[in-house]
């Protein structure tokens, strides 16, 4: 059994951020040399989420305003968790809605993707220096 | 390690549509021969879900109301993601309700479920040909 | 190709609770001499998460308002599902919110988490015997 264990960082200029991962994570597959496997992408931060959908700005503008309905960040006060003192506790909540991983199947050294699958890293409290791990195993 | 990459086609009759399949992705796990590994079962377009819960009719209406409350289909100039000329923006955020894939445990060459465990391909944008991918790592 | 599988029982107190399960996931980690690999935790139950977030007590009471709020318990006639005679219905819809499972990788024989990362096991419907499956693969 082959596996590729590598990060990804990121510090995004916003609070709310989505990245497209997805050519990262494709070279990452390469390096690997798993032809056959699982390639597992997570956010290694509780504010974040990996997850796949679709690589049009109108979506992702939909996503953050519907994120934002279902969690608002003010007033900060809402949030238990904010007496830490942070002011992130909306951030907790959105990041389960999309999701804390991915995983993808590699089938002959490639990422095993529908037409418009792409691998997003969403950030949910952003500008300062933040993680995602991907582990790939297979042969 | 053993291996296995097949796809279920669909073709649902409505725009949303809940379609249990258990007895494909078991038929697969014994087609595969592995004994013990990981069988990913995911959605390959990204206005759909695979998700494991309850063969319950009255649990799929009440999820298909829930999602519907969250994220409506109507008015479809709601979402920016519909200035494309599509009208499934509601589709892209059930889905991510719902989830994008499903990872089970392979067991003495069983799919190793709880009592009550079911999955179950949900279709968010139907009426045209879809794919689910299953892939089954193991030995 | 190592594998190990276990099951975590649990008898919850209340109709909901929320039980940090990281030291068990660990120990069973190591029992199973896996250095490189996945670790697949999942409910085996279709009312109950597994899922990884903080362990901070604010956290979770946030996270326990916000599913009442988007999937109430009363009144339990709102629930098509509630007359087969259950009152779970929302236990149902929580349970998608938060996941069934997490997949993480294990890297040089340990859980491969960023720092804030705990494992918890989420009860919607407790207050008898219910179960987690913990199935690992590597080498």
């Amino acid at each position: 059994m082959k596996h590729l264990r590598e990060e990804l960082w990121f510090k995004t200029p916003h609070r709310r951020d989505y990245v497209n991962i997805t050519e990262q994570v494709e070279g990452l597959v390469r390096k690997s040399g798993v032809r056959n496997g699982l390639c597992l992408v997570n956010a290694m931060h509780i504010t974040a989420s990996v997850y796949i959908n679709d690589a049009e700005q109108g979506l992702i503008e939909d996503y953050d305003d519907w994120l934002e309905k279902l969690a608002p960040h003010e007033p900060v006060s809402h949030y238990r968790h904010n007496r830490t003192g942070e002011d992130n506790g909306d951030a907790h909540l959105k990041r389960q809605i999309m999701g804390r991983e991915v995983v993808v199947a590699i089938t002959d050294g490639e990422l095993d993707f529908g037409p418009w699958e792409q691998v997003y890293y969403a950030e949910f409290d952003g500008r300062r220096k933040k993680r995602v791990l991907v582990k790939i195993i297979g042969e």
